[in-house]
């Protein structure tokens, strides 16, 4: 293992996170906002201490492999996600260490799951902050470094493949800081435009920016109590369309900007997703209407908004979907963990995963008749490679035993299956809101330090797609070779 | 497809289940019940059909291969369940034809799930039909057709491959025929010693045959309204104990039958199951002892009871363990899903599967680090061949796509996650009761029936392990060859 190496990375991630704290402290400028001097601290302590990191540990070896690539994702994370609480903390808006850590990995992880009963008691700066760290989270700040500093050994790609979402990196371009480019120039043109088109809509500016920075990063973190349910319709069918886009591989984005209409609307992925996420819009609408009293207009924006953010993972509300007819309810927890496609901001498992299982399930179905034919499985028209169909298989037994395992330890506390399910369901996919005890009207700030640290741990794992920090437990990763 | 074949060997499975109606005839004569007769007249009229079809069809193409396997495996379970509940609904004790072949097939399938309110209200005959058609299908009809009948084609292992629970086919004998000989003699040698153990210890005589036949085949019907709750605790601890064994491959007795003694207890399998149950019964000894009331001997009575009752599927209830604390009951719903290991009577995903789940991702998580490293897969001391794998790995995909399905025609009607959650588990690993409103003091006659249909659909895929039903549906199946 190249311990100087991921130390060295480290001191980076520090240095980029501290002059990001600038940000928050600007806002607190423009509010008058005492407290936000905690940023302008933390952001300087980071930096210096980065920096001296990185002053002091000039690795020589520059060898960095896959395993190098799991440790070092796995503790810029957690590095972050300290460094990244201590505001909340220092301030006392959110008292206590715990609950201040599970908000900010919560918001880097762009789950959206809260402790904080009532966010408009937060000053402008620290709701900014909790917006702005989704922002950073949902592409991935070591994917930021990428695109920012030049690689200094061959670490791009395993720290890409590291943090990225779904089952295989998708290459916009050769070189791997190009595409962590392009990904960034996208996400941020995308942001840009929902700010713009909220503030059309009648969104206060403060608000259209944190929507936006959640709505892209997919986190669902919101500035009013309630959500989004009191803003106006329009604000609401903004939303709803942008989480529908960002529930897109960005490769499509790619193949717009570069206008080739043909690629971009070929994807198998882009097809199952669009066509999972109408089918539940016209179920859960059919069935809220017919028995949940609402009308035509309002079922279908509520059903719109509501399938756009869980299968999204954003887990935004627009309404208290709680108390829904059970099959639309029923509908959003398959949705939950279905999640949006590969190569987005999604958590969940992924639209290409569920395109390679249900492909693998077809195959074996008339191989079991036929035991001598032979077929190949292919998706976007290229073959899948055994090593990405093996990984993907094993995804799902991680993602079910985690699953079981965080349940058993939740149920601890005694709730019910329906709270026990749906929170873990929620903090693996990097959703926000659950049902029963965790429904959209309420937060997580009931459980017990030990469950949050579970589910903590959980959201960790959904954001990195569990294996880099599951590798940490492995005794194989800290073997000599 | 051989058509001829398929036929011709249904008319054995008619003829066979014909000869057993012969059983409940003589406890309807013992008990001088009437409606007997019905079982003398379905089982005469099902012989004589049987042996006119055997009679008319002499297939001369003898070729039988996987697919007439799959085939011919799910029309028999589909026939016999339809024969099967005729005694049902024409004496009017159940009076619905839809409720007469949901308690007729989760009597086949060994689920246990009931409709019938009080089974108490049954005639003896009745009563006896509902516990013997679990014996007979929880080694399975054609296992047993195998052990009487000469081969008349080379069906054997194809039929053995679609009845058979388990990745693989554990072979006790060289010739299927006798292997399935072998594993009848062992389950009517447990099946005997249970109904004395149960007779001294004190258990009615008929209570004793019936509920062994329930215990060894893991069906879970009781005789009494309560299941086994009002037992003196003497049988409930034979109960138990038969559970217990009642989840081990049959391998193990096997092997204890040859004196093999080192072989018998080196299984990997049946030491993660040991492992398992222990664990759990321990666990909720602990937590229902800490939080229901119970003292020391009844908690752990009713854990022993409880968790064999759910590992093995069997589905008897020793208490109302719907009122347990959270964690037990979650700790039962993890176990709905496991089940018991490869090569028993039980249903579920089955142990050997969780052990080559388990094994793949130990390797999968240190191949993530050493991705130039080799390591081979092996179970029981051999290598796990790629097609076993594969074939748990699609088992997976499949079961929680069907789960999911399930869940969601069910929500249809309204009631709460949980219910829905545990209903179709229950189906889908033949265990008989749930949580909510499905749980151990309710039944399943609420459900409409389009439920009904959907979780008779669940137990029949669980029973025969998906894939042969699956099948039915793919195009490939039907396609010349």
């Amino acid at each position: 293992m190249n311990y100087g190496m991921i130390i060295y990375l480290l001191g980076r991630v520090l240095e980029i996170v501290g002059v990001m704290m600038a940000c928050p402290y600007a806002v607190s400028l423009y509010y008058h906002e005492s407290n936000g001097v905690l940023f302008l601290g933390c952001g300087a302590a980071m930096l210096v201490a980065g920096a001296l990191v990185c002053a002091l540990i000039k690795p020589k070896n520059k060898a960095f492999y896959a395993r190098e690539g799991f440790v070092m994702t796995s503790l810029s994370w957690l590095l972050l996600s300290v460094g990244g609480c201590l505001p909340f903390y220092l301030s006392g808006e959110i008292p206590s260490f715990t609950d201040a850590l599970f908000e900010c990995i919560s918001g880097f992880t762009t789950t959206g799951a809260s402790v904080v009963p009532a966010v408009e008691d937060l000053s402008h700066c620290m709701n900014f902050w909790r917006c702005f760290i989704q922002l950073i989270g949902g592409m991935g700040v070591l994917v930021f470094m990428l695109a920012l500093i030049p690689s200094t050994g061959g670490q791009d790609l395993y720290i890409m493949k590291a943090e990225s979402p779904g089952p295989s990196v998708g290459k916009m371009a050769p070189k791997v800081r190009q595409t962590a480019f392009y990904l960034y120039v996208i996400y941020f043109t995308l942001t840009t435009l929902e700010i713009v088109c909220l503030i059309i809509a009648g969104c206060p500016v403060f608000d259209s920016i944190c929507t936006a920075f959640t709505t892209t990063s997919t986190g669902g973190f919101g500035v009013r109590n309630t959500s989004l349910t009191d803003y106006n319709t329009a604000v609401q069918y903004v939303v709803a369309c942008f989480l529908f886009f960002a529930g897109f591989n960005y490769n499509f984005f790619f193949y717009l900007w570069l206008r080739k209409w043909k690629d971009a609307f070929r994807s198998e992925e882009i097809r199952l997703y669009t066509g999972i996420f109408w089918c539940s819009v016209l179920l859960i609408t059919a069935n809220i209407v017919l028995n949940n009293g609402y009308d035509l207009e309002s079922g279908f924006r509520n059903a719109f908004f509501q399938v756009g953010s869980i299968i999204t993972t954003a887990g935004f509300s627009s309404a208290d979907f709680d108390q829904w007819h059970s099959f639309s309810r029923e509908i959003m927890i398959v949705l939950m963990l279905i999640g949006g496609c590969a190569g987005s901001t999604c958590g969940g498992i992924k639209i290409s995963r569920i395109l390679i299982y249900l492909k693998a399930l077809k195959k074996e179905l008339s191989q079991l008749c036929h035991p001598r034919s032979v077929k190949v499985l292919t998706l976007e028209g290229k073959t899948i490679p055994h090593a990405v169909l093996r990984s993907a298989n094993i995804f799902l037994i991680t993602y079910a035993s985690l699953f079981i395992f965080s349940i058993l330890l939740i149920s601890l506390e005694g709730y019910d299956f329906t709270t026990n399910f749906t929170a873990v369901a929620s903090a693996l996919g990097n959703i926000g809101p659950g049902f029963s005890l965790v429904g959209p009207t309420r937060n997580f700030a009931f459980f017990s330090p030990i469950s949050k640290f579970v589910l903590m741990f959980d959201m960790l794992a959904g954001r990195l797609e569990l294996f880099p920090l599951l590798v940490m437990f492995s005794p194989a990763t800290w073997k000599r070779n």
